[in-house]
């Protein structure tokens, strides 16, 4: 056995779970939300269909979790030190994510599932909502400390101020989801949460 | 037969519709989204099952025009010449609806459903976001034009920027819809969108 096997072997559990993950987004690449069940997942992550089950209570939290892991590396928010700068760049790698067919409409079908499925809420607001708001929280926390965001806001607020209207356009199909659109967003809403001197450029 | 009786007979399909509506948003009041189906609601209008499928196509599309039905009045964009007065006003008015529990929960559940059925989406974009959209239009370029609101902006964007968190917390559930966060939102979005003479109390 060569360390390139045995090593696989030990970290046997993960690689299954990145493999389950993989297919999920393969499948969410080629079909619509509703158009693959778990038996197409098993298969072509080439495991047996009952540790799919085994490891996921349900097929909609299983996408969501495979959907987390597409997007978690994309939404480390950047810390140059510019609140601006990174606040763009956060916008527009979300709207990105967004944007894309493999994973934007599925995350909308996924999430309109919440409000009827408790188990499903529980784990988006664990796995999905609380670290990305925790990062968010950090990131805006650092700008005060900084000198570059106001201190006299809420911080749960402010952070929907500049993510809500991308939110929104997922969720409702309201519109396009652009660069454009995520550079025009960081700029009004840090107006409104800047302080003067760093935050204006008016 | 009396006039009373008469203008009844001639106004008789608008008087069945609004019972219908009535009939709907007393469910609403009293039970889950999903917890009644059109005979429920028959009955309580005191109509024919058939007469209410005649008029709508769809139990989802019933629901969400006799929640419009039920928001409208509150939905009129005040129009003081003051645009963080109206704002603020048109903001709060969305979060009370939203926190409504015979409102807020039926909304969130029928806006669900437009993902997936192409018939919801197309009366939600035609008769509750449209119209909207295009009140909220208005009255922020009104305010530009009365030298309140920035010019250089994209007004969808603008729209979106200010109403976007009212409706991540309704549709995700993460956050109290309060008057308070209605007046930070007025005024955070106020300040990036509006230009500093008149928008900017910092």
């Amino acid at each position: 056995m060569t360390s390139v096997e045995q090593s696989a072997l030990v970290a046997g559990d993960v690689t299954a779970r990145e493999r389950i993950f993989e297919a999920v987004l393969g499948l969410c690449r080629e079909r619509a939300y509703d158009a693959f069940d778990v038996g197409d997942i098993a298969r072509l992550a080439g495991v047996d269909e009952e540790s799919v089950r085994a490891g996921w209570p349900a097929r909609n939290v299983l996408v969501m979790e495979a959907l987390l892991y597409a997007v978690a590396p994309h939404m480390k928010f950047p810390r140059t030190g510019d609140i601006r700068a990174d606040l763009e760049q956060q916008l527009a790698a979300t709207a990105r994510l967004f944007a894309d067919p493999g994973i934007g409409p599925h995350l909308r079908a996924v999430i309109a599932e919440i409000h009827a499925d408790e188990r499903l809420a529980a784990t988006f607001l664990r796995k999905v909502y609380g670290p990305n708001r925790t990062v968010a929280r950090a990131r805006f926390e650092l700008a005060q400390e900084q000198g570059q965001l106001r201190t006299d806001i809420d911080l749960d607020a402010a952070v929907d101020l500049a993510f809500g209207a991308l939110w929104f356009r997922l969720l409702l199909g309201t519109g396009p989801l652009t660069p454009e659109l995520a550079a025009s967003l960081a700029e009004h809403a840090l107006a409104g949460l800047g302080v003067p001197a760093a935050g204006d450029r008016r």
